[in-house]
């Protein structure tokens, strides 16, 4: 294997020990998971014993780059964080973009692994090749805004990136996100494990370069790169100009925008209030990761009191799905005043605003009261209730602290059936895109590896039409087993890992992606790959996650939908009438476990496919 | 005259025409008037005519740093904006540290002079040479963290500094200031005119060095300057640790920490709630301005709901006295909440404190009612009240229009004799010290040129029994006119010309202050001064300021104290009984005259006196 003298680097960071120590990138695993998530699974499932509490000193936080990340390619200053997710327990993995990918690597380093607990509230600067564990007693209990500014001026260094908790993180909400720059590392509540840890921020400057291992490659794969985000019918001529809120339009003309706690799909959808056109009017600018030509997010600004004057980066769709749907609230306002709150309080927007959703269904129902809220009116549409119970889960403030921890947990603790109306999957709360009327999506969230997760296994086939590798018909449940199967590995393999926008990947690079990714990694790692081999890749990593997640006692059982959306169709709309019974969804998996060639009882990754895929160590560690 | 080939530069910006012009700071007006507060008084006298709206075309601002600054003389990153100001229609002059300065100064300018009005929203910036008038869509509306912040990320240059207005400022509010990092230039409404000119912000970035002309003197000056601030008995002991807030005992003990509309001098003190101790518990840190080895500035962070989680840089002691003792607010997360939100909203903290106060005792005394407010219960202590109403007048939304000029033009609108609980001198609202407890400070506030101004003629000889250059009893009438005069020319000469700032030109800088600037100036530009020279300054500038005002119209019945001050005694506490009569400061303003040289029947300076200073032509054009 020639590999042009690629080698990359580790930095192992121990609270317990303030400890920091370099470690090259073996290059098996280089080549075997590239980086981005590929690396923090890899990591994780070697490091991370079976059965940890995630919320104590042996979980570990595995920030990666990806071989992409820092060179002149567009869409690359991506990472991924991973560790045991105390929401689900299972994998937890959630990217982000920003500039503080571009930073690490610059530093020199394609991860940092996070290990023990400080014994006081700490934060961590790396710059011209020292790390510091500093006392965080100066930004602890800030906003996340706060934090990354007073540590720049705590550095004297307007140009070091950070990326923090927020008092969510700190209060161990499993809500709660890391965040850098306006960016979330959302989900599955990391930001709970970085605040177990004692560590409320990471500071890193970097002043490196990229090595390239052939140029003349690496320029011809980058054109070609180039080429395929020009040519894509919707990157630059619509993403580009809306930002995600481009699904807005496509959902709800699908019927397949979720409302009010799932019980409104295709109902409840205010589109003058909140959709597009409005938030074009709200639109002041837009702003993107560094070096992106798309540069999709949008600054909204809110106009009307009380909100007036609340910038937020976004809402993006799913925000939009969450405080704008979930919540029943039409105004515009409000949903830009949660946005930016939950950013910087460090909630994840999307769990956040289900959980709300939630509590508002309960309250309507009679299973939470007004003595559970304090008096507090938390009916649909409430969006002074939206942001009073944001802002109480993320300090854990009376009702606050039952919500903090998503909804899976609240249900177990109020009872009396409560967890019908939990919205979850592996306790993760369902992000937009009704599956009763998207079935592969439906696929999806029921098996990807780090629960209910939308970024995972996109079906873009049944949004937007593109690509059609398969036929599809969003509505029929034929061929969406493997169809789910195919965009996981694609998405992990292309995306991920590489580590490339999603957003861009989905949109450019699903048809000729894997040619291009095997060129870039040979011009940029000398690493030499097939395109069927980077597909690899995609599928080793949702094996090696699967494997995980099996010996943390996951099975085919936890590979389910909410029973609301197997018993209930969708009530009116495009899509009325829809449901996925649990008839179809066992046909589906059954497709789904045989494409992927595991074990239809167990769900289990069986020892021949993880030999086929080069980790049959693996089988011996789960006894196979 | 030598100058060591001292050169200044001056960056004209007309946003009109939108042009830059780089003109030399001629070598006369540098050395007659220095710098900062100085220039800026000079320019404006010279090239604002009389009686021109403040909030026209015709108006400029005048931001001008100090020949120290960029220097490596500590507390020297100072500047000054100089304007007609909208509030009072006289002089309007604000300081600022921070970084801001430095950075305008390594740009190459001494000083920009702002000019006419853009046709649409606009910031500009400054850098390697080039200056730009650039489109502010993207960020007019916004607040002020989030403008500063936006705008690095647009000039994609993370170390630009930025000045500029938040939402106050845009909404013409008399009461804006302008803010760069967490420091306001505040007061006077000079916030009003830089929205008035449609002009958002300033980004600027240097990396120029400043000349020294003899390095000798100055290293040897600069040792005396910091001899100096480490002989200052309260400077590094006291102030350092405590900041502004040290004023706080100091007042509370004489009786004249003023609170609730100045009707309950020495009652409400609420110590224990907001006094030193309390405020030393939320404080999470120190911060100073560029190269400050006092930083004096303490981090807070309130620590209660609702308001947990919020930072500000502060509070200072004026603003414990605005949001805290005016209000009658004794919640101090309240008062930090407050803080952040007016430094957000660019909303001066004194005069927007002083107006809430002033609207609560006119609900209490029925002349403000329920139908007014909308509903909203303002009675005093209401800190929900104080904070809806910072924000409904940075947006002039419902009562916050007739609040948002201040309580002067809101009395006139209100009528029903309700100018009579309006606490302000020359329309600028009363800064804390009762000058009923300290009769210095009470000649400074009637006479000085921006109106009710701690900063332009501040007393410590009553507050602090430091330095003594008169014997004084701060309950006695004798020596205190010729007293202000001293302090008022002192603090210009020192302070507000060279520049630096005027915390440590009080607390180290009075005794032998004007020898050692007198030598700093000739080590750093040449110029050659006596001590009394660098004094003469002080009592040049105040002359023209004076000129200026007397053009305006301002005449010896402006000078005076809200009724009041002068009929109500101070009710109870250490300084129980004592007020300032209309004789006593009749008696004080004709000593006050006559140590000015003035007329004392008109209160205008004479032409003598103009001409012993070097500024004959402004009796020319005063028509004397």
């Amino acid at each position: 294997m020639y590999c042009g003298g690629y080698t990359g680097k580790i930095l192992r960071l121990n609270l317990t020990e303030r400890t920091a120590r370099e470690e090259s990138l073996p290059l098996e695993t280089a080549r075997d998971f590239i980086g981005g998530t590929g690396l923090g699974i890899k990591y994780l499932f070697d490091e991370v014993p079976a059965g940890i509490d995630p919320l104590g000193p042996e979980n570990k936080l595995i920030f990666a780059v990806g071989p992409f990340t820092g060179t002149t390619l567009p869409a690359t200053s991506r990472m991924a964080v991973t560790g045991k997710s105390p929401l689900t327990n299972a994998v937890g993995s959630a990217l982000s973009g920003g500039y503080f990918p571009v930073e690490l690597k610059r530093a020199g380093y394609d991860a940092l692994i996070i290990e023990g607990k400080a014994d006081k509230p700490t934060y961590i600067s790396i710059r011209e090749g020292m790390v510091r564990f500093r006392d965080s007693a100066k930004v602890w209990g800030l906003k996340t805004t706060d934090c990354q500014q007073i540590i720049k001026d705590d550095l004297n260094d307007q140009n070091i990136r950070v990326a923090c908790i927020g008092p969510a993180g700190e209060h161990l909400s499993k809500l709660a996100c890391i965040i850098n720059e306006y960016r979330a590392m959302g989900r599955k509540g990391l930001g709970a494990v970085m605040g177990s840890k004692n560590l409320k921020a990471i500071a890193v400057r970097g002043n490196g370069s990229v090595a390239i291992a052939d140029q003349e490659k690496y320029d011809h794969a980058r054109k070609e790169m180039l080429a395929a985000f020009k040519e894509s019918p919707v990157l630059y001529p619509v993403f580009s100009k809306l930002g995600s809120s481009c699904a807005f339009t496509a959902t709800t003309e699908l019927g397949i925008f979720s409302a009010r706690n799932w019980t409104a799909t295709g109902a409840f959808v205010p589109i003058k209030e909140i959709g597009v056109d409005a938030q074009e009017a709200q639109k002041i600018g837009k702003t993107g990761c560094f070096g992106c030509p798309v540069a999709c997010a949008r600054l909204s600004l809110a106009k009307n009191a009380p909100y007036t004057g609340t910038l937020s980066e976004g809402p993006e769709f799913e925000t939009q799905y969450s405080f704008g749907g979930q919540t029943g609230v039409d105004n515009l306002d409000a949903i830009i005043a949660a946005d930016r709150l939950a950013d910087e309080l460090g909630l994840d927007t999307i769990s956040a605003g289900v959980t709300i959703g939630f509590a508002m269904e309960l309250s309507e129902k009679g299973l939470l009261t007004s003595g559970d809220t304090g008096g507090m009116d938390i009916t649909f549409g409430s969006h002074q209730a939206m942001l009073a119970l944001l802002r109480m889960m993320a300090y854990r403030e009376g009702i606050g602290d039952l919500l903090a921890d998503g909804v899976k947990a609240a249900a177990q603790r109020i009872g009396n059936g409560a967890d019908r109306y939990a919205m979850h999957i592996k306790g993760l709360e369902l992000p937009a895109y009704d599956v009763r009327g998207a079935k592969a999506h439906g696929v999806n969230y029921a098996t990807a590896y780090s629960g209910a997760d939308h970024n995972r296994g996109y079906a873009p086939q049944e949004i937007f039409g593109m690509p059609i590798p398969y036929a599809v018909d969003r509505l029929s449940i034929e061929g969406k087993g493997k169809l789910a199967k195919w965009n996981q590995d694609i998405q992990t393999a292309l995306a991920d890992c590489p580590t490339i926008c999603s957003f861009t990947a989905l949109m450019a690079l699903l048809e000729h992606g894997a040619e291009i990714v095997a060129r870039l990694m040979e011009g940029v790692t000398g690493l030499v790959y097939t395109p069927e081999e980077i597909l690899r890749v995609g599928e080793r990593v949702n094996n090696l996650a699967r494997a995980f997640n099996v010996r943390e006692g996951f099975t085919r059982k936890d590979d389910t939908l909410p029973e609301r959306l197997m018993t209930e169709p969708i009530p009116d709309g495009p899509s009325k009438g829809q449901l996925i019974s649990k008839e179809d969804l066992n046909r589906m998996l059954d497709e789904y476990y045989t494409a992927r060639g595991w074990n239809l009882t167990t769900g289990a990754p069986t020892r021949g496919k993880l030999t086929e895929l080069g980790i049959g160590y693996v089988a011996d560690a789960l006894g196979l």
